[in-house]
């Protein structure tokens, strides 16, 4: 196989895409895709600040890099989610990739601000913490950057991560949840910041190999609290169905985006107001962090009078 | 593990109801399952004559006796395909199952009537028959009951194959076919008869069980022209799904009847008239059976040319 751009012996394969690029090609190639995506679904200009959501993962540091090299003003932000030593490599990654190319990298340091971990947050029920640990970031990335006046934050979720939310709630039939997936979520409160995702459209192995070839220090290992979520087991019945029909996450998400999100919206329209405790902007009397964060101080409060007593 | 109505040793697990069975009650068990779908859905009445769609294989057969069982008045109705040994085979099934409990079995022979068999319909790109074969049997199912004033015509489709199909139409975002799949399909036209699944809630190891355990002799082997359909990889991926989550497939289209089928619905009522050519319903000028036979036709008329001239 060769590169489709200089027709060197070719490195990497996008399949999807019937196309395949060398190590010199590739980048380019990469960043094209997402500054059209940037472009045609009008995430944000060059004249606007853009708060990068920073895990120290691939996608995220691949992201970042990508946009600075495309000219966009992007700063960082980690959040310490106290998730014992993988949260203190990510956070040495996230550090280490800001100082190497001068940027600033926000920070919020859960147990030190907030008193918990994301451990603390685990279900009885699945005895995980991800469902937890998404309304713990959602809330933190929004809370700064609305705090900081940045116009924008953008995470890092590809191609894979959307279609396996997609299948998800697909599979459950959240029609509620979506008609509100998408790669641009606009600002529907002053203290609601637009979120976009700009690398919706490349897969995790297109991220990999960016973040590979243009040589991000990220952390390869997955979240060790998030073995045998289903969201990485709808990423492996997906990653099949692609095996045998490959392009086929990219049109059952493109082809949700396109019909079946208009199919299912039609619904209310959501209002939103401000948390009774927090100020954040929420459906509810009281926001889900707050609720969650409350949870868990009266469970830690039973256990506490549990143990005082024995 | 036990049977719960009897507490003998339990043959029959039904992991999604958290139930079993021993031989003796599993019957009984299915067809209360049958019979509270019949009942809940409105499918038919006892004193509505019932025409089932034969194919020789489990879910028919086992559709068959189970309402017959059930004191309903069921004839059959087969089609010989022309798929070869299969069909022979599958014919004998069914003919003997007839004449084994003196039923009524109504047969369309492709062949015969029709000039074509299901392998000349054999699409270039795939190299399969599969949705034509679907065309052929919707046609003729529908003309016959019509044509006999049969009000209800009753199909073997179970849990997986309904799963399988919504699976495919959600993967391709197929929103017209979405807003019309459900396990009853209304009459709206004279020459429409009306179509019910009553197995829609039973499982294809369900029907499986039912069919051993009550002797149904019926042909074990796959059609041999669906290997490969996409429809049994993605019977498969719900499987591999089911596994880790129990029910999972139930709560998929139970989900979609109950929440995502009114959300997809809301496009323009579907209006019927007659084929310019056979005068069966259909929504275009020709219907789409007569415009697969016609090109059908044209394939054979042009290929008789060529070795004409070779």
């Amino acid at each position: 196989m060769r590169c489709i751009k200089c027709r060197k012996p070719a490195n990497v394969e996008v399949r999807r895409h019937r196309s395949a690029f060398c190590a010199g090609c590739y980048p380019g190639w990469f960043r094209d895709q997402v500054e059209r995506v940037v472009t045609h679904d009008r995430m944000f200009k060059r004249d606007q600040k853009v708060l990068v959501a920073v895990s120290g993962g691939k996608d995220s540091l691949a992201l970042w890099h990508a946009l600075l090299r495309l000219g966009y003003q992007a700063d960082g932000m980690y959040i310490r989610l106290g998730i014992a030593d993988y949260s203190r490599r990510s956070q040495a990654k996230s550090e280490a990739f800001a100082a190497e190319h001068g940027l600033t990298l926000h920070q919020v340091d859960l147990e030190g601000d907030e008193g918990f971990k994301v451990p603390d947050l685990a279900e009885q029920r699945s005895g995980k913490p991800c469902a937890s640990c998404g309304t713990v970031k959602r809330y933190h990335f929004n809370k700064l950057a609305a705090d900081l006046g940045y116009p924008v934050v953008a995470t890092g979720h590809n191609l894979d991560d959307e279609a396996a939310t997609l299948f998800g709630n697909v599979v459950h039939w959240q029609t509620d949840y979506l008609g509100r997936q998408g790669p641009v979520l606009e600002s529907t409160h002053p203290k609601l910041v637009r979120k976009v995702k700009p690398l919706y459209r490349l897969a995790e192995r297109d991220t990999a190999a960016y973040a590979v070839i243009e040589r991000i220090d990220y952390i390869l290992e997955e979240c060790p609290m998030a073995k045998g979520a289903k969201s990485l087991e709808y990423k492996d019945l997906l990653n099949r169905l692609e095996e045998t029909q490959p392009g086929a996450k990219h049109r059952f998400l493109v082809g949700f985006l396109k019909d079946g999100r208009k199919a299912v919206q039609g619904g209310e329209p959501v209002v939103l107001r401000e948390c009774a405790n927090c100020g954040q902007p929420t459906t509810a009397e009281t926001c889900a962090y707050c609720r969650m964060v409350a949870r868990g101080r009266r469970k830690a409060a039973e256990l506490a009078e549990k143990y005082a007593r024995t």
